[in-house]
């Protein structure tokens, strides 16, 4: 029998070819000695002596298939180079997208404020009524607000067109300019010139070097002041004094944070009671959406391969 | 010059064909008796009198057009019979889509909880990192969610396509079954039998003796445990006290309204303190999208009759 490894935090079951025998394992322990000879290892919330003892043990190992869009933590983990490595990209492009649509109609719905009157017990008449579609300084519906999604990669391409659907107009930004999906995409050095004309920011970038603070002070300061920030990609990209500061001073309508820097974000930290802004906690994700499938498609193209012998 | 009177409460600014003019009028007062004249009244956030009063006092009268979904208040203002009415039926499908789309995110991503303990200064781990997509007992994604919109009119044909895109399975219930904008739709006889198979109920019912509590006590009992349920339709079309009770008792996962019965909805109400419950203050239309465009419409038509004369 051929073997593939599953780590225990996964729900989702995949179905094996004739000859395979899978094993669930503690993805935050080292593996097993009795499952060292698996060709196959799936990865999902493993920790750093999980990937260090599956880098170093598993003489037969062929492929590894991450169930996370980042797969840093792997590439770092010292696998050989003959083993191959794929990502989860795409596996968390609902639930994220559902999450990003979530986060910012509670913004420009004022929910935060609707709830706090409710627990007063009283009807926020302001909120409600006969009112003007786009009054002047505020941003109270996604209809014709201009959306910027920063880093634009699958979760991009799957938000873009429901917040189409909603009314706004969307365009992305990424390393290279173009069009995908049918959405205009600026190149990153063109982001500071089209900020002022953008409603809604949202940051789906991945940490990397070159995407630290990406969205600092100048960022921040170049946006109009009613514009809604949103980060649902990581903590680190966003400068969270620096957007503290513009909620404060009022230079930014509002903000909501999935991701902070660090995660879980300190008790005490002044950022739980900056004004206007949402903190959830990195909620976006976490639930590989067809997983299953994923890994089937990695058993399909191993089965087609001869069986492994010790490298 | 023939004569169109509009509403001190509409912001959008219709273009006149030549030979019109418009006054803008208290919507709340009776008619000004220089503008008895006039053949087209558009009506916004009209108080009763002043329907009252144009009824009985504009003798060139031809044409109502509403910026409203409900036409009930005029209907009842007792206008001749040769004067047409014209519901704004559509102006708010944009806005109450977005609202109704906030809402139920916000149920299902746990936003009320995540705030709380966002208020509390701590992160509230268990709502985040790494979990299963469907928990049992749970609703908190709508990707597979099986979703009923009861009163599948032109806000229902706008939603529908957005909950579809978000992973829904969607239904409609009216009262003559069929299919709407590819979506099935069930006669209103069978939605008790539809409900033990609907995870979320949407309520955009209007108000009339047949829908008083339509979502009642024994509706709610025939739902599953983990079913919400927003209402934007009309506060009357849901009985208060048996939404309640059903989330004192746990038998409904949570809720939300934009609409209650009465409105404002008073302090002291014990609806204000159910649990797992959202309530916003009737904001989820209020501003008719496409309102001006709507009254062109009428004064193109009114344009190609000859002017009127007293009736």
């Amino acid at each position: 029998m051929r073997k593939i490894l599953l780590p225990d935090t996964l729900t989702d079951t995949p179905a094996l070819p004739a000859g395979w025998e899978a094993a669930v394992i503690d993805a935050r322990a080292e593996i097993p000695a009795e499952h060292r000879d698996a060709e196959l290892l799936v990865v999902w919330g493993a920790s750093r002596a999980h990937l260090a003892s599956a880098a170093r043990d598993l003489p037969r190992l062929r492929l590894v298939q991450s169930l996370a869009a980042g797969i840093e933590g792997i590439l770092a983990a010292g696998f050989r180079d003959d083993v191959e490595i794929r990502s989860g990209a795409g596996l968390h492009s609902p639930t994220v997208t559902e999450h990003t649509i979530g986060l910012l109609l509670a913004l420009v719905r004022s929910l935060p404020e609707s709830l706090e009157a409710q627990h007063r017990g009283q009807w926020a008449s302001h909120l409600g009524g006969l009112r003007e579609l786009h009054p002047e300084g505020q941003l109270t519906t996604l209809l014709g607000a201009r959306v910027l999604i920063w880093g634009f990669g699958d979760i991009g391409r799957t938000l873009a067109p429901i917040l189409a659907a909603l009314g706004a107009q969307v365009r992305g930004a990424a390393r290279t300019a173009g069009e995908r999906g049918g959405f205009e995409v600026i190149a990153t050095e063109d982001v500071p010139s089209a900020l002022p004309d953008t409603d809604v920011l949202i940051d789906i970038l991945p940490a990397t070097e070159q995407t630290r603070h990406a969205v600092d002070a100048a960022v921040l300061a170049a946006l109009p002041d009613h514009a809604l920030v949103v980060n649902v990609g990581r903590g680190a990209t966003l400068d969270q004094d620096a957007l503290r500061a513009a909620l404060e001073a009022g230079t930014i309508g509002g903000a909501a944070l999935d991701v902070t820097d660090p995660e879980p974000l300190p008790e005490g930290d002044p950022l739980w009671s900056a004004p206007r802004l949402i903190i959830t906690p990195h909620a976006a994700g976490g639930r590989p959406v067809g997983a299953a499938a994923r890994i089937e498609e990695a058993l399909r193209d191993l089965d087609g391969a001869p069986p492994a012998t010790e490298a």
